[in-house]
């Protein structure tokens, strides 16, 4: 079973390999409560010690769906397809999905994918509570002096 | 200028297409502070109405690196590396990265990017409110009976 790799570790951030996304497919993790065995994911808040966001990579096979729909209870979810296509259900509306499309779905929203091509569907999902974020886009950051070490 | 497509909307959710990962250096944008003009980044936040993070996709140039380090006020950011390899840089601390690095920020580590590698680096940073998520990973789902429409 594939394992994320630590990189590199400091006061201020965690560092990770999770290696190439063509290999996602290698991962697998038991589900906390019902206990079934799930291939093809892998989580990063822990690997990273994040505090805002549970982030996923997921590879789902070819021809092949999320078994089940879900809602949550707190957290916004936003899906990212980065490789492969297929569908997207959202209560009542099901729509074509592709890379680069992108989904922001509220706790309530009863969500369900499906990968309808011939090639893994490599595709994320960032889990951060509903109405957390104060600051945004460039409002939040500050430049700041410093030499690269790169040069 | 590229602009992202709207691909579906209703109450719980909110679907749009970016595109292809490597037209991404096609979207462009104005800094709403300092009012540069900024080439291969596009946000996501205003266009699927997202309220607990604002996430980029950028495309950094072949042998280029962001112009500038930088920190945050209230906001963690995950920076999450597609395509491409180089550097990345938090304080101090300068180290390698490469398609599936994952690196969390905290507000106060100041941060550069640097692609060393001959084609386009596809990165993305999605932001969150520092401490901003209580309930993760499987323990805020819950399955809901659902017939999938893409049967």
């Amino acid at each position: 079973m594939k394992k994320i790799e630590k990189l590199s570790e400091n006061t201020h951030y965690s560092a990770v390999n999770m290696g190439s996304l063509n290999d996602l497919k290698d991962y697998a993790l038991i589900h906390p409560v019902n206990k079934r065995l799930i291939e093809g994911k892998v989580f990063l808040k822990n690997a990273t010690n994040a505090t805002g966001t549970e982030i996923s990579f997921n590879s789902l096979p070819p021809q092949s769906e999320q078994p089940y729909f879900h809602i949550h209870r707190k957290n916004e979810e936003t899906y990212i397809i980065i490789k492969g296509f297929g569908f997207f259900q959202v209560d009542e509306d099901c729509f074509n999905i592709r890379e680069g499309s992108v989904i922001r779905v509220a706790p309530q929203g009863k969500r369900g994918i499906r990968n309808s091509s011939d090639e893994a569907m490599i595709y994320m999902v960032i889990q951060s509570k509903e109405n957390s974020l104060e600051e945004h886009t460039t409002a939040d950051g500050e430049r700041v002096p410093v030499e690269p070490k790169w040069r």
